[in-house]
């Protein structure tokens, strides 16, 4: 079950002026479940979107990119769950344009004004006709307070559907900030995750909003892993309607700073909801690496204690085994490491310095630590000012089964 | 249960003229198992070794690599299992120091003139004391022929003692190779497996064996993978005695590619046997990446392919989930990658190629194929020369379970 993830009330995430949301029982993998999302975005908002760098990247992604570079505003999105449209080569591209077109058809846009999703097996050709046949019921249930239902129509193998909302105030004019987001497993987002949208009433010209995306990913999809595996089709969207009524963001300053840190508030939120909802998970881990020389060496430290097998199983059997710990900082591949100056917490029990278990700790320490559900574990590297957080699960016979079984 | 390991029989493995091996029961972590290993050199013998590029690396490997640069001839090694006697500090160094010198003690050698090796958990002072109590026992059965319960003393959790042996002709001079082995969890070896020591009655300069030794690596414990954690005590030892009577190898030649060959299949079959015995593991896969720039790039494909959990799960269900290899290869890191001229092959099966699915691949046949023990797959990325093969297994309940209970 997910880790401290309350269940969601539907008036809990705010309606968005300009966003609606229509979602549709496609049967695309499975019967009788909601899988077909479309999002309506009112003429004269602003998009900005980041993706996967993985080489293999999905049909979907590459026209989400050209149409995200072309002259037309973005005007829709079309979201599939069951089948993500990667691996599928030239008749990939072919079929997620089709999907656009119809789209733009029902809506009376351009089909370059759509960006289309998909998630679930990869290596199987979209079955684009049943898309087609789900869009017009899509269509037909359009609402702007549909988030919660959005949310589940875009799950694969998550559990429960994930949404985050927020109200700010900028210039006195009241901004809803509402988003959306799905793991659970191919986890290990490298520019942002599986799929996420955030859409916001405020108002931002597009240049400061695509930097606003960047900053936010940075600090919250790129800091989560569940599995190490960066997936074809992660996808962060950003929209902005502009219809709250204040005047519109054309600077770095307060006004940018409030909504940024609300943006970002929501992104972390959707980000440690994939982890608490990772496959199989039993326990959240925040690993926050210290004083190293910069990020690039503090990241790669704390995704090399993330991704060990070792030290997430450790993890799931509540087993203080933090040997594994000093294994992976020793291998994560830093130049120069003196591991005499290494400082390792869990919670705030120090275990391990000058290179051997601390003279102060005990098992019986560690043992009282790792049978909570929210684990937090400080590596100092004491050799520099750059300090990163990153999220993370436990690895459980769970991920096992799930992963075992994901296709039947 | 191991991948298809047959058991040995002890005459299968043929003493080395110079090496004697004896054993005892130090109770070290568990009563009544053999787990400590003296290996006593006769005079005049080589001795070659690598190690972890872990920077947590274990006090016996900085001892190791210490006694290794010294002056003195090695003489003798000694194994024990139940504790790695790393994460230790300074208390670690003093402790296998003075296991070394309790051994010069006993065979009036220097504690220089010996080799320490630990496996076991990390983090946990040696207990030096027990080790000292047993020497005796070991020091009284020391015999050419207790290759097989040398390999017995050193294991953890491996099931079964891992043991490889050869003859051969080098100037109508019968030459034995005798190696142990041990695994089985925390392996993606960077230099060396956790241990293994491969000892042969051939003659053969230093500088030789030394560069032997890196070749052999580079082909044998170097492309194995378990879990992609590399430990901090991988160590690989070869020892020449010298003893058949031909006259020393001084030069590359055919005598020492003979040799080479020879020790190099002794090697391989110990690091496949270290896979197929890998924690949990019931599938045997062998990635083989080729026509690529590089070594270098091959490797990370390899490994992203062998490292992913996903891929790992799906085999170990026979779940012919394909995506998930190409993903893997999409996030290997490789520059400027044209996915469009990749081919993957299950077996002899062609399953992917121009960006997605073959035409002419089933579903049918891909589970034709995942269903075996042994799998391999061949992915061409079309664009160079290069070659690599490496090993891996599959991922299972049984990783996990085994992980999870390890201390306990």
């Amino acid at each position: 079950m997910p880790v401290n993830l309350k269940p969601l009330a539907v008036d809990s995430i705010f309606s968005v002026k300009g966003i609606s949301l229509g979602i549709a029982k496609a049967n695309i993998k499975k019967p009788d479940r909601k899988d077909l999302l479309l999002v309506n975005i009112d003429e004269g908002s602003k998009v900005s979107g980041v993706f996967t760098q993985n080489a293999f990247c999905a049909a979907p992604v590459l026209l989400c990119k050209e149409h995200l570079k072309g002259a037309s505003e973005i005007r829709a999105l079309v979201i599939n769950t069951g089948c993500a449209n990667a691996g599928t080569g030239e008749e990939g591209i072919l079929r997620a344009r089709e999907t656009c077109r119809a789209v733009g058809e029902l809506l009376s846009i351009k089909s370059e004004q759509v960006l289309p999703f998909s998630t679930g097996v990869i290596l199987e050709n979209l079955p684009v006709d049943k898309i087609k046949s789900g869009l017009p019921e899509a269509l037909k249930n359009l609402a702007p307070n549909h988030w919660l239902d959005a949310a589940e129509a875009i799950m694969t193998t998550d559990i429960v559907p994930k949404a985050a909302s927020k109200k700010i105030k900028i210039q006195d004019k009241e901004i809803s900030i509402s988003g959306i987001s799905k793991g659970s497993g191919m986890i290990h987002p490298n520019m942002a995750t599986m799929l996420s949208f955030i859409a916001t009433d405020a108002s931002i010209n597009q240049v400061l909003l695509d930097q606003m995306l960047k900053e936010v990913t940075a600090q919250s999809f790129n800091c989560i892993t569940v599995d190490g595996d960066t997936s074809t089709n992660d996808s962060f969207i950003l929209i902005s309607t502009g219809q709250s009524g204040h005047t519109e963001i054309n600077q770095e300053g307060k006004d940018y700073e409030v909504l940024k840190n609300a943006i970002q508030d929501i992104a972390i939120e959707l980000a440690q909801a994939i982890v608490r909802d990772g496959e199989g998970a039993t326990k959240f881990i925040t690993v926050q690496v210290e004083s190293g020389l910069d990020d690039t060496e503090c990241r790669k430290v704390a995704f090399a204690v993330a991704h060990s097998p070792l030290i997430k199983t450790a993890f799931f059997a509540s087993d203080p085994n933090l040997g594994r710990i000093l294994a992976a900082i020793g291998y994560a591949g830093i130049e120069a490491l003196d591991i005499t100056k290494i400082q390792l917490f869990l919670g705030d029990i120090l275990v391990a310095e000058k290179g051997g278990r601390a003279a102060s700790y005990s098992e019986a320490q560690g043992q009282e630590v790792m049978k909570h559900s929210e684990i937090s574990m400080r590596i100092l590297l004491n050799r520099g000012k750059a300090k990163v957080t990153i999220w993370t699960c436990d690895f459980s016979y769970d991920y096992v089964k799930i992963n075992a079984d994901y296709r039947t």
